[in-house]
């Protein structure tokens, strides 16, 4: 495995445990500053609405596990396929569960490290 | 504009003019062999199974268009986000719009032409 490869499934990890712990922080240092997130029925949106989204949800308790189905690496610029599984826990112990699939272009900045650049996320609320 | 960008225009509005006239050979030409669709709700599937739900909507009309909102092309290989509108007519006159975006992951063979790899489609019915 290259050591790019091992970076980019290394941020994939960190994404998922900066995810359940709630570390907004941690998670937009893991995505480039032009990041563009696509996912259904809204319009693409990028680091300033995903950090409101995020704040708007501190009060819910995020679990989520990500599988790396594929990773393609070209140069400077990657992208990989995952299957999400979440499930979100409102105070009064109601949980919503959700899964599906992503795609996802990273890109290695000048700085060395590896960023999500452009996510298209499928995972949607189980029935 | 480089030729690799000119060609992956090219490609968008050739799948457009193919999904609007029915062209499922020239649909399935304009995919790798390993191409992997994704789409919300369902798992991700390739060639056979796109040709499959093609020839079950044949008494369908199908219009689509697709505005390109971003090209990246990285050596052989390329990711493009697209807005598409898309509507189906069934032979009764019943009619159901669709739209969203997609992000997909282009690849240039041995043979110079560029076609889709993967696909990210978050096209879903309008309300």
């Amino acid at each position: 495995m290259s050591d790019d490869e091992r970076a980019i499934r290394a941020l994939i990890v960190s994404w998922i445990a900066a995810s359940r712990a709630g570390d907004l922080a941690l998670l937009l240092d893991l995505m480039t500053d032009d990041v563009v997130f696509m996912t259904p029925n809204r319009a693409p949106f990028g680091k300033a609405e995903f950090a409101a989204d995020a704040r708007r949800m501190q009060g819910l308790a995020f679990d989520a596990d990500a599988e790396i189905l594929e990773i393609e690496i070209v140069g400077t610029r990657a992208f990989a396929r995952t299957r999400i599984e979440a499930s979100m826990t409102a105070p009064d112990g109601s949980a919503r569960r959700m899964s599906g699939y992503a795609l996802s272009v990273l890109r290695r900045a000048a700085d060395g490290r590896w960023r999500i650049a452009r996510d298209a996320n499928l995972v949607t609320a189980e029935a």
